[in-house]
């Protein structure tokens, strides 16, 4: 067996090549960053937790018939993925309105989008992973019109399902971010993690606008019970898929 | 004759009141504004040179079928415009990059753009105009779909006899910004100006990057020579015209 070289640190993630190499081992962290990394901290047992409800949405995804990048974790903070070339795009869905959205429009917090949104942004750091028009993303030749489409519908099918799965948990599903991939045969599928510091999750029926969040926005706005916010999402979960 | 009524004020312009409730006077001013404000000055002459060369521009795009708010000009900083209700878009095209686009995307300053780009920024000066997707302007309800096409495809017509008419004059046409508005019988027709404050026009041939430029580019990163590059694209312009 080869020694397991580094191949990238990412903010929440260390990705590590294996013996086989169509897959990649990452591992997850604690830490924690907001606004373009202006913000740093760490967040006790985020790895675990993230690690836990990813696998546990991506497992879900995959039994929906969506393909992801997902193959097992071999301890509670790593997670076993298919090697893809990660496509530079950040994919925001958006069921109810909230962060940028409504900075940028003027939009109250929580106003109902239906259909949803899906959004794109540039992943560059150095750029502030800025909104894309789609004639920009394609001008930038980020991905092909046909792929677009793709990953467009794929995002509004997991949104569909993601949705109705975080309904059975008791949590809102806001808004979320999505990375896809291409994986050696040229296929695009679902990559990076489905968690809270990835999606806003609101509990429901909790009327109060701090009280409702369980997600890095606690974090974000320094609302305090940021791990006690992550852990509730994983026990409601993993109660869940049981 | 009713005396005339300040309707608004803005950054470069002033819009009066007339006798006929359906025409309305603006007034052509000296002050230039950059980056939302934050950067104000005056440009001598600036408001004949404007109110010249968007006359001659606006004749011009009727005599090619463009539908715009020009009626005449009673003086030579004034011009009288059909009333109509703006809608709350900028809408600019891209020949070359520039600008916002250089800044947000990475793309090199001249980058050829073809086919040209359409963009919208949300016409809002507290939210500091910024770039909409089309879903996002749609879900602000700031035009319908039919609209947006049309005003889309109104831009790309703009864009090329404006590109042709400034190649002939020996200047090119790198990027331009357009308003339009809802006419009382709520047709969409060309309103604002068009001008060296509204456009990015370069000197044909030129290839120092400053010398070449002849719009408010020069006050915004203060180039100097801003009034003889206003007035050069004054007098190529009406050479042009006669």
């Amino acid at each position: 067996m080869t020694k397991p070289t580094q191949l990238y640190e990412g903010k929440a993630k260390i990705v590590y090549t294996t013996d086989d190499s169509d897959l990649l081992l990452t591992y997850f962290k604690d830490d924690a960053t907001a606004f373009n990394a202006q913000k740093r901290g760490t967040i006790t047992g985020k790895g675990q937790i993230n690690c836990a409800i990813s696998r546990h949405l991506f497992q879900m995804l995959e039994a929906q018939g969506i393909p992801t990048h997902y193959v097992d974790c071999p301890s509670d903070r790593e997670m076993r993925v298919k090697a893809v070339t990660i496509v530079p795009i950040e994919v925001i869905v958006r069921n109810l309105a909230a962060g940028s959205l409504c900075k940028q429009t003027g939009l109250a917090l929580g106003t109902q989008i239906d259909p949803p949104l899906v959004e794109y942004c540039y992943k560059n750091d150095s750029l502030g992973d800025p909104l894309l028009t789609r004639d920009r993303l394609l001008l930038l030749n980020l991905a092909t019109p046909e792929e677009l489409d793709y990953i467009r519908q794929m995002s509004l099918d997991i949104d569909r399902h993601l949705s109705a799965f975080f309904q059975e948990c008791g949590i809102i599903l806001v808004d979320f971010k999505l990375e896809f991939g291409r994986d050696r045969q040229n296929n695009i599928i679902l990559a990076d993690e489905i968690s809270p510091d990835t999606c806003r999750l609101w509990k429901q029926g909790e009327t109060d606008p701090q009280a409702r969040i369980l997600d890095k926005d606690r974090f974000r706005q320094d609302l305090g019970d940021v791990e006690s916010a992550y852990k509730q999402v994983l026990e409601r979960v993993l109660g869940q898929a049981k």
